[in-house]
């Protein structure tokens, strides 16, 4: 026997906690771990020792329901990435004598990218130790999407949701005048459109859907861009617009970024490399809108697929423990598409950590103004299904922030 | 017997398609029309004779009862503001002229203080005329509560309950680090503070909810914005503020306005009047969030209770013209809090054409920087119950835009 350790890094999803509960069930019916600790704010505070018995907690069916449909990393968060293991020896160390000190003999991490590179690197240390009792892996979560190895990523399937969900009511927002405007929502994703791409499922119940659709993965021009404006001009209804964070010119410049010489427009915004203004010569009236933190967090739209599969990855990642598979990472593998099939396994963590997944590029059309069917194909079946929720008070019940610990956000 | 002709103004809501399914209903079951015309893209629609056969349309209960749950102004919206009766006489002429053409005696006009200022011109006009065959009357609309004469306005609630269910999740995105940040959330409302104040409501479940509110009603101080953020400077986790889009310093100046002086954050936000550089140089890392058109079109979060309220208002102002109140707004008035009971009546529309109603100041807390318990009873009920939304393909299946008429939106 011994005591299982999960913890949870980067940003916060609306699935993150369901790998959680998957972790705690499976751990529940294996019968080989005595405890399930919860590291608090990551490895961060794993290295503070900041750790609460999670099997405390937990008692109903119900609270590990409650849980998974609650969004935001429930055990706090952290962006603390690990050393090199010859230089930064002593932080390894200290992390294997807290281990031992609560038993420790499996370690999950639920992350994205450089979670997974800390996962790599402890795994690393361990082997290198030989120390075989103790054993590291790894649950992904992003709505990045941007994981390799796996077919796609806890979380995204929910915040791709929330986009689709949002476009096909802005939609309507913006067809109620009989005016031509521009409507421009900047969508998360710096390397990887995934996200982006998302918007275009608001097409699938007859609607429009977003006009254009701009991916960071091809160069964006603002020529081209003010073209396909024009293009539509002569409709009398709103364009809608959905565009990456993370477009760049040909030079690899960020559009979106503010500068010198951008103006931002009425509503604050910057605008895309000055584009308003020379919309607003063209006699265009332009509004821009951040879609923020809501489209992580907005699990009033979550994806019941993507809390079952993220539910199963956690428990696939204690199964990698069992299984000895040290330095491993769950993932789901597509098995088929109509109908939507899909299968649990692992793959070593090294072949994830500090790399990025973006779109391909022939999933993206030649003009770079939309989207391919295959990526609608990929897309579609990660948004099904509605995940109930309970209302308390007319606002949604949720797993309460700091009911793991006192000490966590103590004015709680 | 005669014609009935419905039409929506101003800024769209969650819930302003439960109100025309009232007034289809109500028409439906009321005996007294052949017809249910709808007036596209308002008045300045029906004045271009932009008439569709809604009776036509609907033939199912669950085609009206999708209606009721589609976010925007299924029949389109307009600004236009009808002139001074002396000096713009041909257009109400002209006005008369389309009712008489479509055998209208009865017209609703679903909308805000403009709208209604529409309605009691319109039916001025009548009076003077010695119409009394034609009646209008008017269903009130607007997320921003500010109507006088009703204690809330359809639409209120849906807006309500999204930014308080927003809260309550950015306040978990916000807790996952353990460290001091500031987060400010921009509501819609340029001279009430209605919507920013609903963001506690967020509270109800054990939640802390905002740290700090600044509704529009309260002249806003820079320096006691920057004092409130410095007394919470010792905790370690993120502060969470609402302020309304509205707020103005003592000397009436907008405080969120673009100034000459003023930087864009990271996030190319305008700031407010330059606390953000205030902020950094504290130590201080702030993101602002603004929550734009989500706020009135996000029917994934809508309020039963507005829907249900929106629809009797509608049939509410049915009833005022087959009573001959020729220039009344269907009105709510709230009955008791424990437990929630109201009535539907209706008031002469010039009481409310043009006027707004703003959040008393007792119902502000002495330092303005939060909202007093009566504010939170008055808020409560609104915000009750949720609205089932059936999903077709992973997103909410809606009304369909241009269903009315081929002519409206040709290209869907």
């Amino acid at each position: 026997m011994g005591n299982l350790l999960a913890a949870q890094s980067g940003g916060p999803t609306a699935a993150i906690n369901a790998t959680l509960r998957g972790i705690l069930e499976e751990a529940m019916v294996c019968g080989r771990y005595d405890r399930v600790y919860g590291g608090l704010y990551g490895i961060k505070g794993i290295l503070e020792e900041q750790l609460v018995e999670l099997s405390d907690v937990f008692l109903s069916p119900m609270d590990l329901d409650l849980l998974s449909r609650t969004p935001s990393s429930a055990l706090g968060s952290c962006r603390y990435k690990l050393g090199d293991i010859k230089t930064d020896e002593t932080v390894y160390a200290k992390l294997v004598s807290i281990f031992r000190k609560y038993d420790i003999t499996g370690f999950i991490y639920i992350g994205g990218n450089d979670s997974m590179d800390t996962v790599n690197k402890l795994s690393r240390y361990l082997e290198q130790r030989g120390i075989t009792d103790i054993c590291a892996a790894g649950a992904p979560k992003t709505v990045d999407n941007d994981l390799t190895e796996t077919d796609h990523c806890p979380g995204f399937g929910s915040a791709a949701k929330y986009i689709a969900t949002t476009f096909s009511q802005l939609e309507r927002d913006l067809a109620v005048y009989d005016t031509f405007g521009v409507t421009i929502v900047e969508i998360m994703g710096r390397n990887s459109g995934w996200l982006t791409a998302a918007s275009a499922l608001a097409r699938q119940n007859g609607d429009r859907g977003p006009d254009f659709i701009y991916l960071c993965e091809k160069p964006f021009s603002v020529e081209r861009f003010l073209e396909d404006i024009r293009s539509r001009q002569s409709e009398k209804r709103g364009i809608l617009i959905a565009v990456s964070e993370g477009v760049r010119d040909e030079d690899g410049k960020y559009v979106t970024e503010t500068r010198e010489d951008s103006r931002t427009d009425v509503f604050g915004h910057r605008d895309i490399a000055g584009t308003g203004k020379v919309l607003e010569e063209i006699g265009c009236k332009v509004r821009s809108i951040e879609l923020n933190l809501m489209q992580r967090c907005a699990s009033q739209a979550a994806s019941s697929t993507d809390l079952l599969e993220s539910r199963l990855l956690g428990a696939m990642a204690v199964q990698c423990i069992l299984q000895g598979k040290n330095g491993h990472m769950a993932v789901v593998k597509r098995v088929k598409n109509h109908p939507y099939r899909v299968a649990y396994t692992s793959v070593p963590v090294s072949l994830v950590a500090n790399k990025e997944k973006t779109v391909p590029l022939e999933w993206i059309n030649a003009q770079g103004n939309d989207i391919e069917q295959p990526l609608m194909d990929y897309l579609q079946p990660l948004i099904a299904g509605e995940v109930p929720f309970s209302l308390n008070n007319g606002i949604p019940l949720y797993f309460k922030i700091g009911q793991w610990n006192e000490a966590f956000l103590p004015e709680y």
